[in-house]
């Protein structure tokens, strides 16, 4: 027996008509990388996207076929998410830092049948293009030319019925770069999105209303700017994009547009914390501070909250949409002390509906919620990956378990907390310690700028920590300070067994430390037993 | 092409799930008829209907079977929904307001195989038992004996897994009952009660979130509480169940449980005033309330708005799962005049993702948002009626649009407004007059406890409007006040050409004015060409 509802397919494309109908007035501002503005709103986004649309079919795509993107966040970037979803296809949004043979690796493997790109990143298609085998048209994004954004999308009318269909047909594709192997694509579908954004808008996650000023510092080639630009939608919440990152810029922006929601990894906060430094100047309207990517250090948290701003640590990965907890203020927030409220923030959230997650030990059973018990980290729900782009296998088990590679535990109050990653975790005596705690312990020391536990070889210990610093423009803090520091933080035998200073660490793309590297870095590192 | 995410339905035991595993706590308070308290939480409320889900089958329920409920608010009838839903069952909320011919239809109509009725209701049960011919088994929700609920669960242990099945498959089922003809039953489904519930959290509509107490006014037999026992699941938000509407004893509810939602009907606001002025105790740890089933006075919304409260103002019917629209504040908001947000609050809200609305002229052409064309209001979405339970035909066009029954205007700003029920609705002279807006206008006149307006024939005009007013306890209002204050809010073509005092106007079992009784009753009335 079947009820007796209507069939309303979750399609992506209602999102935009929702938003250019119900908020089509409601602003989208473009901050470009010459230092120009520009205004636009939902209403304007989407005449663009249905003239994308008529300009794409032009072209020859057809529904199913990706149309990738190597740009930083504004107007028209918006509208080619929405443009290339509309006529059925693809949107392949393409991390420009990236290294080449990846960027040749994955537009080869997308089969990409068109590329929309920043001025900015002419370089790399000069560079690349003779290898990119499947791209057929080259479109600027923020160019004059009549291969410009522009003059593509005013060529056409944009009387154009959106393509229908089921709404597990993909429209979004996302490749992770891991730290080894090649990259691997997670094909959203249009139910996916849709799900993951109607849930997003919740206050416990996105927390996005109609009178919302959304900033989303991160870029919308990471993880689908964790969805804003869907969730906004449905909110009809108003976007600030800024093509540049810079804490100056973005500082002047979020005044001048009275942001209230931002949105990035920790870096972003300690740019901004130096320029707030430096000039006084901090961002006045901010409500929200929606933080992921990696976990952000107490002190970070405390000094935003301190300026009256709700923290909210987001915990996601690509093959998760990408949100997967966050933090939100529980039913005892009012009557707990800032202590109690700073440990609860710092842990990665609390697991919204639609997300089920579980900790499996060494020994493959589930962990209790115990607060203590760490081990894997495996997750499923409706915007959770089953299986990459083009691969034989199922990335899940047989009850649709993705193992995210991350080492965490479960609190009682059902707070996520991530200890580490599990390549990561260094296993000192049959024991684990976490190199992310150790870590985010020591930029807690005066005079550190940044800090990397790694575990070395050990004769007696099988690992080792050690430790790899940067210090502060300036700073003289020496490797008792970090210890003595240390050792008020964490376990004694927790403690590293070597503080090495260094210039600069090294990152991947999307700048997370580059672990791999340094191990191989380090590999011959001599410890010698206690 | 399919994309590469997970299969994961769409199914209510999910939000059950859910709420016990990441709420568990969160208490589910009742107050019981007797004038006792009970507390349980999330995890209680999932334990027992797990319990009665095993109960059920042990009766010999099947998937697709309705479990029929004759109960007002508490955590027994919360359970019984998940227990029956959870075991693959219809539940099949009956409202005791019905007159018996209506109970005796709807419960045959709809083959309900079990009734789970409050002790109150006893009366009914013995008068119509005999006349119910499929209902085989009986439990007593608040009931001590064998045949009692707590009996009848604990008899079980709970260890049971929900029946699966597809997202389309039904839940729920909840009749309308007209002002005419047969009650005719909305069958809702999983897939759309869980997108309701998804959609419903948002700041827009219900605004729940972990830290909510709710204490749902509007009874769980009326269009689903409107979705609130869904919705609270997926926000782990705390319950405050009345089976009595005593404003009294839900203000005493409200400060002792710290309640910071409620929802109902404008009548609930009335008492709850009326017990204000005479005792002095207030809500005091309210933050919304949420007046929905008929449109809240400005005057009830400015007193409530002067309580430091958030008036939310909602739209929907059975056919709409409930939610249609709801107030909420838009961007300008902050810069908004007393007068312009009254105005606005006033109006019935913002037209939500997941729903469209449209406004048909007598011409059959969909209506400008121009603040004054009105016509026919017409909705579609995921969580509209298609097809009314065993209707052969279809209740919608061919393009899924429902008629509401409902003349509405929408203004530019996307702001709904409705102006009528389209039956009820008084055409004099070719032009339409609003019976809603005269009543309202009427009631904010000194001395008017309730009125309705009605048309009455007319040699010229074909119809005219006459107002019949009840008056307040102790009040001498008279027609040539109600008058003078009308001629100040409304058209001078629109002042009723009559108006008469009368001790009490009938209502539906729901609560609305029965207009059709009123105008078999004044059919006669003459009125003379002026």
């Amino acid at each position: 027996m079947l009820g007796g509802m209507q069939d309303w397919e979750l399609r992506v494309p209602r999102l935009i008509d929702h938003a250019a109908r119900e908020h089509g007035r409601r602003e989208i501002v473009s901050r470009w990388a010459d230092g120009t503005q520009s205004r636009s709103d939902w209403a304007g986004i989407a005449r663009d996207a249905k003239k994308l649309a008529q300009a794409l079919e032009r072209m020859g795509c057809r529904p199913g076929d990706r149309i990738a993107t190597l740009a930083m966040n504004h107007a028209h970037h918006l509208a080619a998410w929405y443009g290339a979803i509309g006529m059925g296809g693809v949107i392949h949004t393409i991390n420009p830092r990236l290294f080449d043979d990846q960027l040749v690796y994955i537009a080869n493997h997308a089969e990409d049948r068109v590329l929309l790109y920043d001025r900015q990143f002419q370089p790399i298609v000069d560079r690349l293009r003779e290898r990119w085998t499947t791209i057929e048209h080259y479109v600027v994004m923020d160019g004059d030319g009549p291969d410009g954004f522009r003059a593509t999308v005013d060529a056409e009318d944009g009387a154009y019925a959106w393509v229908e269909g089921a709404e597990r047909e993909p429209c979004m594709l996302c490749y992770t770069s891991g730290t080894t192997g090649h990259p691997k694509g997670v094909l959203y579908t249009h139910r996916s999105s849709v799900i993951h954004a109607l849930a997003g808008v919740a206050t416990w996650l996105l927390n996005f209303s109609p009178r919302a000023v959304v900033l989303p510092v991160v870029p919308m080639f990471h993880a689908a700017a964790w969805g804003m630009p869907f969730a906004g939608a449905i909110a009809g919440a108003k976007f600030v994009f800024s093509a540049v990152n810079d804490a100056a810029v973005l500082c002047d922006l979020m005044n001048r547009e009275r942001v209230t929601h931002s949105a990035g990894v920790p870096t972003v906060w300690l740019a901004m914390f130096a320029h707030m430094d430096a000039t006084g100047e901090a961002p006045r309207y901010l409500e929200q501070a929606t933080i992921g990517g990696s976990a952000a250090p107490r002190a970070m948290i405390e000094r935003i909250m301190g300026m009256g701003v709700e923290v909210k640590h987001l915990w996601g990965m690509t093959e998760t949409s990408p949100i997967g907890t966050a933090g939100t203020a529980p039913p005892g927030w009012d009557v707990m002390t800032q202590g109690e409220r700073l440990d609860l923030i710092g842990r990665q959230g609390s697991i919204p509906f639609g997300i089920e997650l579980r900790v499996i030990g060494d020994d493959g059973s589930e962990q209790p919620r115990d607060g203590s018990s760490s081990g894997r980290l495996q997750v499923r729900g409706p915007w959770v990956v089953e299986r990459y782009f083009k691969a034989d296998a199922s990335a899940v088990d047989a009850d649709n378990w993705f193992d995210t590679g991350d080492v965490a535990l479960l609190h009682p109050d059902g707070t996520m907390q991530i200890t580490d990653r599990a390549k990561d975790v260094i296993k000192s005596g049959g024991e684990w310690i976490s190199s992310v705690e150790l870590e985010n312990a020591a930029v807690g020391c005066l005079g550190v700028a940044e800090a990397a536990a790694i575990g070395v070889h050990h004769p007696r210990w099988d690992e080792r920590p050690i430790l790899l610093v940067v210090r502060k423009p300036g700073s003289g803090v020496t490797a008792a300070d970090i210890h003595a520091h240390l050792a008020a933080h964490v376990a004694k035998w927790w403690l590293p067994d070597a503080v090495l200073f260094v210039d600069e660490l090294p990152h991947t793309a999307t700048g997370k430390l580059l672990k791999t590297e340094l191990r191989e870095r380090y590999k011959d590192f001599r410890l010698e037993a206690a």
